[in-house]
C-alpha cells in the first residue's frame, strides 16, 4: 500500500520548531521552523512561474542555503528536483534537461547556455507569493528527485528517486548509526550528488541539524568537527587523508561518532592511521541507484575486515550472482534501490529484475556476510568522489575526426583516488594531444578530462572484439592496484 | 507499492549475531543468532501441525521466552498470531477462536475448555521438525497479528496488524526517543497486548535487548532500571505509583533515560513526584488500532502541559472533528494505524474513513499542537492498563434474567487508576448482588467484574433514549474527575 506520512519538513517544524535544521560557518543558523517558513514561501513564489504537480524543475547550484529552500519548496508543489552537477559543461547538462524534459533551471550565477528559462535563487526571492494549497502530506511513492548517473553505457540516465526511497535510506542509516539527541551531521559533499542530498533529508527526518559547507575546506571542516559540535561527517577518501594530517596528534571530540566515507574503500594504511587517531572511520557501499550508501562497514570491523565494504543497511539485502563464496556480480534490493531511469524502461528492466538491482560490480562476501568489492561498476573510475564512466569519455574522444578509437582507464592517483588516462589509436599521426584535450574539454566537465593520453597502434580487444580495458590498465606505470582488478573480472569469467 | 524487506529476525541475527535479544531477571540471557536459530526450529516443528501461510494460530500465554519464539516462529510460516489475554474467560476466548477461525492455540498451561486444538510450548518442543522453506523477507502488507479489542459496540473485534503497522510504529518511536547503542527495554506489559508486543518488534529492528519479566513484580521491576542496565520501560500508571515509592530518595542511573507510559493521562501529583526524582515520565495516548503509541509527550513538556498527551509521533498525523480549539472527536492517521477488523467491513469502514481513524476519544489541540484527550472513547474504562468497554459489561449483565437494564462507569481509583462500577435496574427487588457478581464472573474476566453494584430505578437517558453515563457518574462519591468528561462531551455536543 502506499503509505502516506505528513509533509517531512512541516512535521518536524511542528515536533521541534525551534530546533536548529540549518548552521553555516559563518555562525548563521535556521530552525525547523524558520526553515518550513522560508520553503513554503519560495514555494508560493515558484508557483506563480507555472511551477505544479510533477513538473521537473533543475537545480543547479553549490551547496547553499537556498538550494536547501528551493529542493523542499519543489517538495510542497509536489515538483520534481533534476539535480545538476555544476561541473558538466554546457553540453552535458543540455543533455540532461532535454532527457528530463525541464524547461526551468533554479539556481546560481553561471555562464552557460541552457537550453531552459533559468532564474537565479535570488530573483525568485523577489517574486510575489501566490496563494495556493501546499502539500501537506507525502505519498512515498511519489517521484522526488532525479539524478542523472552515465552507468555503464556512457549515455547519462536519470535515476529516479521517490520520497520513500530517501525515507528508507534515512531510516536504514538510522538503524545501522542510531540517533542522538545532540546529533549534528556536516554536509559539505555537494547536495546534487545523491550522498549531500541525504543528509538533507536525514536532517528533517530526525530533527537532526546539518552542518552546510558551499566548497570543501579542509581547514573547516576540520575546525566543524573540532569546535562546532559536528557528530557525524559524510567524506571520500581525498578528505580523511586531509583530515587526518590536520589533525597530527590531537583527538577529535567524544562527540564526534562516525566519519562516514563513500567512494570506494580507504587503503589499508589510511584505516590504520584512522584508528590509531581514533576517528570512526565507517566505510560504506553506494551509488545514485541506493540512495546513497546500502552497504557500510563499522569502524569496529574495519581493520579485521580490512577492504570490505561490510554488510546490507536493515532494510536491503545482497546477493552475489556466483556460487558460493566466488566473485560475482553484486545485486541489492532494498525500499531505498530506485524503480527506474526516467523514461528508459528498457534500461530498467535490464538493470532491476525482480527488485534485485544489478549493480555491474563485481564482488564476494566472506563466510560472516561481509561485502567485498573486488571491481567497481564496468571500470567505473572514482576521483575525488566523482564517478567517471570509461565509455562515456571514450565515446567523446572517438568522436573526434583524428581518432579511429579510444580506450579510458583509471590510475591510482595519491590525491583523487583515480584519475582518468586515455589510450588513443589516431588516424594520422599528426593528431596532437592539445588538440585532443581541446576537443574533450568542451564537451566534458573538468575531472572527465584524460590526464594523460596515451598512443597505442591498436587497442586489446577480447574475442568477441570487445575492448579489454585491463589490458591497457597494464600500460600504467603503477598497475598494482589493476592487477586485483583483472584477478576479479576474470574470475567472474569460469 | 508493497515494501519488501529481510526477515527482520533473520536480519538483526546476521547483523549483530552475539547480541543479546533476550535477557530475564534469572540471568538468563538469547542472542539474536540463538532466537533466530530457536524460532525457524520452532517454525519446522509448527509445520508438522499443519501451519502454514496465513494459518491463524492463537497464542495464550503469559511473557515467556517461548512465547517470544513462537511468534517469530509464525512469521516464518507466514502464519497469523492471533494475541489471547489470559485473563479472559473461556467463553470470552472461545468467542474470539471462533471470529478469527483459529483451530490451533498454542501456549502455557491452563484450565480452560478451548475450541480448538491446544499444544503447550513445551510439546511443541517434542516434535520433530519439517524441512520446508521458511520466509527471508517480510512484505509490509501481510498480516502479522489480530488483536482483539472491545471497541464502542461491547462486541470485541479483531484489528488486524500488518508487519507494515508494527515496522511504521517502531520506526516513529524511534524517531521519538533516538536509538542507542547500550538500549535495553523492559518488556513487563504482557505480550498479548500491542503495547507489549511491540517491544519485541523494536527489539528485533534496533538489534536491543529486550529485559523480559513473565509477571509484573514491582521489587524486580525497580531492580532491573537499578542494577540490570534498562535504559527505557513500557509502564502503566499503577506500576509508576509503585515505582517511585520503591525510589525514595534514591536516583535511577544517568543510562535509565524513559518511562514511557501508557494508559490515560497521569495524575498531576504523580507527574511532579517524577520530575521532583528526576524520572524521566514519557506520556503517550495510543490503542490497539494504533500499534500502540501514536501521540507521545516528552518529560520536557511534561509539566508545562500537564495533563496532555503529547504530539503525534513524525509519520502520525491528527485531527479533531471540531471548529478551532473546540473539544471534538480525535481522529488519528499513518503507516502505524490499523488497515481494519478482522471479516468486519461495516465496522472498518465506519472507523477508518481516508486512512483517518476515528478513535471515538474526546479531546482537543492547545495553540501549540499539543493533544489533550478529554474523555475516553465511548466511556472506555482503563484499568491497571487493561481497557474496559462498558458497553461490554452491560450486555453481559443484561442478559441476567433478573435484571432489566444495566449500565457501568468507571470510578477514580488509587491503586488502578479506574475501577469498573455498575448501575442496576432490576426485574425483582430479591434479585442480589452476590448472584449478579456470579453471573458475571462465568462470563467476564476478573478485571471486568463490577467492583460495586448501585441499585437504581431507571437508568438516566437522553430524548434519543440512549444511556447518559455521565449522569450515572454522579452518583459516584468521587465525582471531580468525571466533571470534565461531562463538560468534554457537552461542549462536543454543541
Amino acid at each position: 500500500m502506499a503509505e502516506v506520512i505528513p509533509h517531512w519538513l512541516s512535521k518536524q517544524a511542528e515536533l521541534a520548531p525551534n530546533q536548529t535544521a540549518i548552521e553555516r560557518p559563518d555562525g548563521n543558523t535556521c530552525t525547523f521552523l524558520e526553515l518550513k517558513n522560508k520553503s513554503q514561501s519560495f514555494a508560493r513564489k515558484l508557483s506563480g512561474l507555472g511551477v505544479q504537480n510533477n513538473t521537473k524543475v533543475g537545480i543547479l547550484s553549490a551547496n547553499h542555503i537556498d538550494m536547501v529552500v528551493a529542493i523542499h519548496a519543489l517538495s510542497y508543489l509536489g515538483a520534481v528536483a533534476v539535480l545538476l552537477n555544476i561541473r558538466l559543461t554546457e553540453q552535458e547538462l543540455n543533455d540532461q534537461l532535454n532527457d528530463a524534459g525541464v524547461s526551468l533551471v533554479l539556481g546560481q550565477l553561471h555562464d552557460r547556455n541552457l537550453n531552459a528559462t533559468f532564474h537565479k535563487f535570488s530573483d525568485v526571492w523577489e517574486l510575489p507569493e501566490r496563494t495556493g494549497k501546499l502539500q501537506s502530506e507525502i505519498d512515498l511513492d511519489a517521484v522526488f528527485t532525479i539524478i542523472y548517473t552515465s552507468g555503464t553505457t556512457g549515455f547519462p540516465k536519470g535515476v529516479v528517486h521517490t520520497y520513500g526511497n530517501h525515507w528508507w535510506s534515512a531510516v536504514g542509516s538510522m538503524l545501522n548509526l542510531g540517533l542522538r539527541a545532540r546529533d549534528k551531521w556536516l554536509a559539505v559533499l555537494p547536495i546534487f550528488h545523491v550522498g549531500g542530498l541525504a543528509i538533507l533529508i536525514r536532517s528533517v527526518i530526525y530533527g537532526m541539524p546539518v552542518y552546510l559547507m558551499e566548497h570543501y575546506n579542509r581547514q573547516l571542516v576540520h575546525d566543524a568537527i573540532m569546535t562546532r559540535g559536528v557528530t557525524i561527517a559524510s567524506v571520500v577518501t581525498v578528505m580523511v587523508n586531509d583530515l587526518l594530517t590536520l589533525l597530527g596528534d590531537k583527538r577529535y571530540p567524544d562527540t564526534f561518532r562516525c566519519m562516514l566515507l563513500g567512494g570506494g574503500p580507504a587503503p589499508k594504511s589510511l584505516l590504520e592511521q584512522a584508528k590509531a587517531k581514533q576517528v570512526p572511520v565507517f566505510q560504506s557501499y553506494g551509488m545514485t541507484e541506493t540512495s546513497s550508501q546500502i552497504v557500510t562497514l563499522s569502524p569496529d570491523d574495519a581493520l579485521e575486515k580490512l577492504g570490505s565494504s561490510g554488510k546490507p543497511l536493515f532494510p536491503a539485502q545482497l546477493q552475489i550472482n556466483a556460487i558460493g563464496d566466488e566473485v560475482g556480480e553484486i545485486f541489492v534490493k532494498g525500499p531505498m534501490v530506485t524503480q527506474g531511469y526516467f523514461n528508459r524502461e528498457q534500461a530498467t528492466n535490464k538493470s532491476i529484475i525482480d527488485g534485485w538491482l544489478a549493480t555491474g560490480d563485481l564482488g564476494y562476501t566472506d563466510q560472516d556476510g561481509f561485502l567485498y568489492v573486488v571491481d567497481r561498476r564496468k571500470d567505473l573510475i572514482i576521483s575525488g568522489g566523482e564517478n567517471i564512466y570509461p565509455t562515456e569519455i571514450e565515446s567523446v574522444l572517438a568522436s573526434f575526426d583524428g581518432i579511429h578509437e579510444a580506450g579510458v582507464v583509471g590510475k591510482p592517483d595519491k590525491k583523487w583516488g583515480q584519475v582518468p588516462v586515455a589510450f588513443v589509436v589516431r588516424r594520422q599521426a599528426s593528431v596532437s594531444t592539445e588538440a585532443i584535450l581541446d576537443f574533450a574539454r568542451e564537451r566534458l566537465a573538468g575531472y572527465k578530462i584524460p590526464k594523460a593520453i596515451i598512443f597505442l597502434d591498436e587497442l586489446p580487444r577480447n574475442a568477441s572484439n570487445k575492448l579489454v580495458r585491463s589490458k591497457l590498465a597494464e600500460h600504467l606505470n603503477d598497475n598494482d592496484s589493476r592487477k586485483s582488478l583483472t584477478y576479479g573480472r576474470i574470475r567472474n569469467k569460469l
